[in-house]
């Protein structure tokens, strides 16, 4: 399908449910499909970092996929990530999440190369003049070490490389330039700027953000939808309200944090919340990920009833 | 074939020769490794950072891996960097690469995501129950931003998880806590410690290194066996001439650096050179690195000029 | 004075004018205090980064807060920095502002060592313990490389260590967990919370600030003033119009900087834009700061005029 | 009294003993030196990081560079560090200390403000032009978050800015281009280059270092004064062995690390063990650092007593 320019509200990175021996739990990821569908989300992104990207091998991605397409069967557009090193790989990620269904695709800067802007650009060149859907930018220096510069951003929305951003750097300011450098170009209308940072969705929303790709939403998406429709209605004490709410149940991402590393402790408590809610039936997360402890999964447990969610 | 235990000498990290077309140039690899192997290496590693790996994409490391195991028959050990973010993609890519022919597989620590020690040490461990040959762990901090701690890679070889460590970390402190651990425990004898620095290799072997990996033997692997036989021999002052004239033509690595990646400038460096020796048929390296101006290929050939080179 | 708790609206990192041979600019100095006073603003603070504290002796620290607190005659509430690397340093700093007419004192946390949590801590107890005046923490990790963690600073501002906290790290998520963590607990009342992010100050007053101390506001402080303002009224259209302004005009900072350091590029741009505006006599920066040329004075000046300044 | 150029052998970086109330303690300090000159060391730096210059008040600092000078009277020439963040206070520093003594100044690149090269330079040249002894570079990106390239440093070292270099970068490539790059050129004969590096002094000097600058020195002047003269007259199997007992008794400085910072950790076992081989009268190191556990002192103990030192 078309995507919508731009795309606009909730669209969740979808977490990828395994089985207990590290295998995609087609079955608990549609339900998790049919949970965000139904909190009323406008779009899915999969294969991003929150999918467990990183750990799923080429033929677990295009599972992952194929059995979204083929469940939405058309019903919210479909995002996928096509998260690798460099062009080439990237490309043949390109070829296969659009193979599965993609409506478009979502990609880093290149990574555990030493790379340099004018590299950068052409990255996104390279990949748009080969993909056969729009090509969105993921921001993301905590994985790649490296910050997509606003300019940049700009520069390749302007020469129609890209269909939008996925801004997960945390760096509110660079994010805002690029939401006035849209507005201020005409050419650029029908551009994307989506948040990923779960715990500011209102301060995006109100400097004109189009949307929000929160991976808490896989947890709680009504709590994202209410809080987006909120912001646009100008409700902003029930919408700080309703942030905070999401701030505090964002605290379980540090339950593992000092013996683990940070993907483990946040991909293991979003699992371990869809798993006490119902929606998946097992929390495993893919290795070499510490598992969380049933100590920490049940603080996970407490947080989550304290945000009114069990 | 088996592995010496512990390897040792020269062993070139392999340049992936490329056509005008970005193909994988399977003669000039060939000829590539004839070069190096009338050098007097004592092995060769495919698949690593020098071999553009991170560039490649999975049918081209297959061919690379084929190629190279078949043209050597035999006549030398082969390690091929199973290079990816974590431990179920990098167990796809050691399936490949010892399908395809290799000898040892050489693994970094998780990148992409946030790690932790437990999790790097869990991650060799899984790869190493699953791998059919011998693994070296590969420390490569500017590439993966974590530094393989000492104790940690004591500690992996001594419960026989990895066979040897191919260090690129350029911290020659951490280095000969490795080197003198393994010296200190008998049950480590084997174990095979080697150096990525290029120039500092006689200072790692003085100190007790097996052997070197250095990507600027692609380009004089006479060089480094010469500095290798010194340095075994003893005869310091030839040694350090020896390793001096390897320093100078290391600027080699710097002719691009103020404007493309790292990556770009060393590489593209190094294939220039191969190209200018007669080695390979084109300088060509992959997407999207920039590639070098005919100027600083001129000073590409004035530095080889200086080493004796051209 | 005492200072309002909590402290709220504009408090400007105050710049300090030097004159052609780098000594402190007395009269430019009173001047530039007039200037921000005239515009609104409800504090000052001085020896911040902003105010090249780096750069000035201890004698010129000393004449700086003497001066300002003279001409302020109580006035203001003023703020000084004592920033230095450790605790023994920064008690000395303590002393010498607060004889000098200082109502609080800014601290960051140690720097040039390699620290720990525990240790800072310990740092902003023995320097309340001494101080007599109250104490704000000032968390720059582009200046000491250490991110001062949320829960640290609510624990400190819990045991009364610390008045408030002075936030320029640019992670508008751990700033919102301080913010409401302060409103989370009573005993917390008064605590100041204050922005130094220049461009997102409306997004930092609408999730519960208290105020702002942005380095622009030197140059505009009727602007920064007048967002105040139209964020306390609710009146979000204006002040989002008023805020993108200040982006725009925020632009000044980046003219120099591929040929110089960031803080040359950005206090350099500041002196420049109060020296067109007529308030300073001299525009000089601290050595060994690279001046801005002619042709980067002009483009101030042209962004200036564009935000209705000039 | 004037420097040899180059300053060869051993120059510790003295400890700055402190009383339990963390004064300097004058007669644990002279004898400290009196240990040292017993040692055989060949000059003394004082006011570097291992003698917690970061830590020490003003006062303090010209106290211990008046009690080393005066306790010396010329038998060892004396640097002394001038450590703060940028020129105008480094220069009241360098003015201080050779009030006080000091033979030469040892100086880092600008830190805590965002710097350039081009301003690195800058600071440099002024210094030196406003120095009455020689400078040294004093190269720590640990502290100082910026790496002194080597090509800046040949380009100070041959303008005469710059007398020597003081490197604790812990990188041996960039150390050996400057090595190198001093012996290519004839003007510079007589610069210093001086590593920092504990475990690698033997390195060092193979490749042509002119002496050595080691904390650990502190602790066991004998071992390394012996390690000097053996690398100098190419005994290098026993300089290997006496290098490798150096290596094991650095372990001191990790006894505290998982619960303090590293400069805590190390300087602490610095201390300790200075106070159990009877050097000096209290092992205090400055605030706010964490104190090593009786657990932790006597784990150095034990690594005293295996080096052969109790």
């Amino acid at each position: 399908m078309t995507l919508p320019a731009p795309l606009t509200g909730v669209v969740p990175p979808v977490c990828t449910p395994l089985t207990p021996d590290r295998e995609v739990d087609v079955r608990s990821l549609r339900r998790l499909v049919d949970h965000l569908a139904a909190g009323g989300v406008r779009g899915l992104f999969v294969l991003g970092s929150t999918s467990e990207a990183a750990y799923l091998t080429d033929r677990q991605r295009s599972l992952v996929v194929r059995t979204v397409a083929d469940h939405l069967a058309g019903r919210l557009p479909l995002l996928a990530g096509a998260i690798d090193m460099t062009t080439p790989r990237v490309l043949d990620h390109v070829e296969a999440v659009t193979a599965a269904g993609a409506d478009a695709v979502v990609v880093t800067a290149p990574f555990y190369t030493r790379t340099h802007p004018a590299e950068i650009a052409r990255h996104y060149r390279l990949i748009a003049a080969a993909s056969p859907v729009p090509v969105f930018a993921y921001d993301i220096p905590a994985a790649v070490h490296t910050k997509l510069p606003a300019d940049l951003v700009l520069e390749l929305a302007a020469g129609k490389v890209l269909a939008g951003l996925k801004d997960s750097s945390g760096d509110l300011t660079g994010f805002r330039q690029v939401v006035t450098g849209v507005r201020a170009r005409p050419g650029l209308t029908g551009f994307s700027v989506l948040t990923g940072s779960e715990t500011v969705v209102d301060a995006a929303l109100s400097l004109g953000a189009d949307g929000a790709v929160p991976g808490l939403a896989n947890v709680d998406p009504h709590g994202y939808v209410r809080l987006d429709r909120l912001c646009r209605a100008g409700d902003r004490e029930r919408a700080r309200a309703e942030q905070e709410r999401l701030v505090a149940l964002f605290d379980i991402v540090g339950v593992g944090t000092t013996r683990m590393g940070g993907s483990a402790s946040a991909l293991g408590a979003f699992k371990a919340a869809l798993h006490l809610r119902g929606v998946i039936d097992c929390p495993a997360t893919a290795e070499p990920q510490t598992p969380l402890s049933p100590d920490e999964v049940a603080r996970v447990g407490k947080i989550l009833a304290a945000a009114g969610l069990l």
